[in-house]
């Protein structure tokens, strides 16, 4: 641990989420506060480390920070702004040994140099974390001084070694209003139908199961909640369905994209693409498309498959105060640990008990190489016996993650974003 | 025309819409303000005239106006739920001449003698609008006296004789909130990619025109927009995509689910179902996913498609202020019009030119049998002369009913709704 003076700069990785530009924001106002103590200028870098190999960086202090004076305004615009503002990537360096790690961390720690970088921020998920684990350590072996910082973001909240992460909140909040309106909508004929509305999340569950929040809240929830931490099998599924069918003319069933067969076959796969992305994770594509074609042979009825697809992610007409306050107060957060010292760390947030609202959290970090490239699943306590369903624990633990709503400032009917 | 003393029904039909509600909070504010002096009571028909014929209707008049005083809040409620709260249905009447015309036509007006039925509202689009000119046709062969107001309500905008349809300006607005979102979510990477956005509208083009409305209020907007009003060229689309890749990474598309090539076959079509609704439309899908293959294919670059599906017609979330107005008014108007006597008409909005805002509706009403089962489609000078994309003046058509926003009330994070 070194305190170390400088310059900053700070990147965004992976997949957007509506939560992230709040994260830069945080930093942002984290870093000007500090303007001159540790920190000379924060940069940012376009499109993370791939622009930042090719020098393709933008002063954000001279864009935030005039004449002592923090722009708090456009920080606001920012924070409720969908979509890495500075452009992301989804580059995986090399690991160590690799033929071309020496090429690859040699131009990245050149540009780093010749920006006199010292405080390094990452935001991003799963795989971002691995980019600041690999940098911090190569940091190290070389006795390089720049303190390397995750800072977490994803709406997949699969990262462990925190309660949640920032972004989670607000997709969380935009799954459950959607699935509402979509049950409501579904609910106005009297014929029997089924609406098979799929959901974001790979591997794990945490996404789908926030369509069943309504259950607790507004009373309008799918009738079956499927997540990928259960094998899935056509049989009771059909069992379920029929079941449902039987009380209900409208079902309505929310299953994550990633659903897999107990033998490891995804339940989209006769429609998915063979595509895999650089880290080697499979594209998938219409796991509801395919229960859509086989509950209709199965049963006859009317039979609606919905994608929430990308809106999960970049909703940002409709946030949770909650989670953009966390991510935030995350971004800022990651400043003070970086200019106390830290490295090759990762901002955690925990979940304490208040008195009053029964929630609040603090904010910490932890090693980053005890996080990086591991998967946070729904737990069993979450997941009903049946496996077709959540718990109330499960609905009780994502509830004060949206609480809460911020809307963007509109002009002439639509929403503003702001745009470097 | 004549006046008539008795009891009053409302019901709606067809797709759902996030406006529908509040137009039957505004004939049940109508119905409440005259309770008495021409309506007795107010009835609701649960799932349109197909509840109607069962006798499934219930009392409004005990829901909403109690001891003389009107439930102001219960109507704001219903006013911001998405979806036919009353229940819909897409029953077609039989024809004059028409087998079971006699039986279905008795069937319906036993109903209303036993109600006592004077008024009858029916909110519905161009098929509920059928149902309209029918019954209030049948009424005047056979000499019943009850006057027949049709409400227009369709997402689609596609009913002639007036200037839009309450439900279109909500619709259009999340349209254009969820395309500009998405344009900054694909924004984030460097390498090419191809993004497709399919958008509701059979016949006409009015919803994918909305796409673009970003491009003279935000700036985000949509490279191309094709619509159904124009034969589609998988040629020129393909030079199109090309032209956009030249200059920029991330190409964005609007298209319509209703795209058609020159010999009247669906874009769709290899991924379409065979069925067929009652009234005889094919039931579409997968256009964008048809184009993704072809654009795949043909550049090889990543490319996506996202339906924008139900959440079109039933984002409850984010609501037009100025449809939702115009919505409740054209509710409120058409209790006047059948208590002065109308009947087998359809309630129109006219467009006015005011001084300051440039935009004014007034509301009046036309002979229903001009407007039922005809559609308005986008004029010529609404589209470019490429046909890829549509004008400002399209624009500047559209971008005064997306004014304002009404958002739902939350409670616990979630949006809450009225529920009968």
């Amino acid at each position: 641990m070194s305190t170390l003076y400088g310059n900053a700069i700070v990147g965004q990785s992976g997949g957007p989420s509506s939560a992230i530009n709040a994260t830069l924001a945080g930093i942002i106002r984290g870093a000007c506060a500090d303007m001159g103590v540790h920190i000379k200028k924060l940069y940012g870098m376009h499109h993370g480390i791939v622009g930042l190999m090719r020098g393709d960086v933008i002063n954000l202090t001279d864009i935030f920070f005039k004449d002592g004076i923090i722009d708090l305004e456009g920080l606001e615009s920012l924070s409720l702004t969908p979509a890495a503002a500075l452009g992301s990537c989804r580059k995986k360096l090399p690991a160590p040994g690799d033929e071309d790690e020496e090429l690859v961390m040699e131009a990245i720690f050149r540009q780093l140099s010749e920006l006199d970088i010292k405080y390094f921020f990452y935001i991003g998920g799963n795989d971002s974390m691995d980019t600041v684990a690999k940098l911090s350590e190569y940091a190290r072996k070389k006795d390089i001084a720049i303190n390397f910082v995750g800072v977490p973001k994803t709406i997949d909240n699969d990262l462990v070694g925190m309660d949640h992460t920032p972004g989670y909140g607000s997709a969380a909040k935009y799954i459950a209003t959607t699935v509402g309106e979509i049950i409501r909508d579904t609910a106005v004929y009297v014929d029997p139908a089924v609406t098979i509305v799929e959901i974001m999340g790979r591997d794990a569950g945490w996404l789908t199961a926030a369509s069943a929040l309504g259950r607790i809240v507004t009373g309008q929830a799918p009738d079956f909640v499927y997540l990928p931490e259960r094998s899935f099998d056509m049989q009771r599924f059909f069992s379920d369905v029929e079941a449902a069918l039987a009380t209900h003319p409208n079902v309505v069933i929310a299953v994550s994209e990633g659903l897999q067969f107990a033998d490891g076959k995804y339940v989209g796969e006769a429609t998915q693409s063979s595509a895999v992305d650089v880290f080697g994770h499979k594209y998938l594509a219409g796991t509801a498309k395919a229960l859509e074609i086989a509950v209709r042979e199965k049963f006859g009825c009317k039979v609606r498959s919905v994608e929430l697809s990308l809106p999960q992610r970049c909703a940002a007409h409709l946030l949770s105060a909650q989670d953009i306050e966390e991510a935030l107060a995350t971004g800022a957060r990651s400043v003070r640990a970086a200019i106390e010292g830290a490295t090759g760390i990762i901002m955690t947030i925990h979940r304490i008990t208040d008195s009053t609202s029964g929630y609040a959290y603090d904010i910490g970090y932890e090693d980053i190489s005890l996080i990086a490239n591991r998967t946070k699943y729904v737990g069993d306590s979450f997941i009903n016996a049946e496996g077709n369903n959540v718990t109330d624990e499960c609905l009780n633990y994502i509830l004060p993650l949206i609480r809460g709503e911020r809307f963007p400032r509109y002009v002439g009917g639509l929403p503003t974003q702001f745009i470097f």
